[in-house]
């Protein structure tokens, strides 16, 4: 389904590459899909910002990011901070016939906004979209989190509302006079796997790694 | 060679798993060395954070970006707005016996300060070491930069001089009342490859892709 995104907000204009812009919703939903982690920013007092990875998971109209309670900067988040998630997903080179057009081929999501702290009674029910997203298969195969664990972790939540998207996934444009260079021009697709299951060296039995792991995307 | 980072920081000092912490500057050229991507944080007029993906290249002592002389964030860089720069690369999932235990392994570089703008004198030599970076061998095989382009350009540079390093790479570190937990523990490692170059539909004759390519390192 395509939803046109929200539209009126000034620092989603994209000014830069606009032709590389995407507007519909089901993009933005499809890149934080396929990604695992984004960078937040968090700007401190002194206007220092940070940049930190963190695992993401979209659960609707929002982004799930959790963090520790101890973490100075998932409070910052937690009380309000604006903030801005980044997820960047690098599909490729773009081996133009010049250093100047050669780029990379990505789909790039960037969220603006404040975070919320999921409500107590939602806790439960969003862990199991971040495990689910993160490990598809596995939140039935672990035992429940406990309440101390549940304490130890802030859970916050991102809405969807002001973003942008950009999706480079074109050929080369060198401009005509560059075509005749006498260099090799194309895409170099990256491509990512996920290599053999490594078992824990504490793991109580021989275990076999299960099947749903062969079926993860990375 | 393993030099001690430069201390007396405090935004440098991890406070979050201390244990992951890594100090030798030869892992952070390390990590610069092995991206073509990070993610750079730069707060607006209004402490909006805005968190923009930028190829990277290491110079030295210094990490390279360059942007369009017409982003309005690249400039806020150029002009000297506190910046934090973070490289992170994902080499796998960790699969403990719980949710709250499973993590990821990651190498994580971020680097505060601020960017200075390359000097002229320096602008084509740097322009040679991030097109190495980003595409080995390719420099010598293209046009030199006109001047039209080198001017559409902004060239920055950050110091390596406040920076801190994490890296996780461990098994699943799970307490020894879940060792008996009936679901499988491990790693599963992350990789990434490139795949079969595609010629651009431009490409004046059938080229074989070059020699090189097979050589990079995702």
């Amino acid at each position: 389904m395509t939803v046109p995104r929200s539209d009126g907000f000034e620092r989603t204009r994209v000014r830069r590459l606009p032709e590389k812009q995407v507007t519909e919703r089901s993009v933005l939903h499809a890149i934080l899909d396929a990604a695992r982690v984004g960078h937040v920013g968090v700007a401190d007092a002194d206007d220092q910002p940070y940049v930190l990875p963190v695992a993401v998971a979209r659960d609707g109209d929002h982004v799930l990011m959790h963090g520790s309670t101890g973490s100075r900067l998932f409070r910052g988040l937690a009380e309000g901070s604006p903030t801005c998630l980044t997820v960047t997903i690098l599909d490729g080179l773009v081996l133009a016939r010049s250093a100047f057009e050669s780029s990379m081929h990505y789909r790039c999501a960037m969220v603006f906004g404040t975070c919320e702290i999921v409500r107590p009674d939602a806790t439960l029910r969003c862990f199991e979209v971040l495990t689910e997203h993160l490990m598809p298969g596995r939140w039935v195969q672990l035992r429940p989190p406990t309440t101390k664990e549940l304490a130890a972790t802030t859970l916050l939540r991102l809405p969807l509302t002001e973003w942008s998207v950009k999706v480079s996934a074109g050929w080369p444009d060198d401009p005509a006079e560059d075509l005749d260079e006498p260099v090799w021009a194309g895409v170099l697709p990256l491509d990512a796997a996920f290599g053999s299951p490594r078992p824990s060296p504490d793991l109580r039995e021989p275990y076999e790694p299960p099947a749903y792991l062969t079926q993860w995307a990375p």
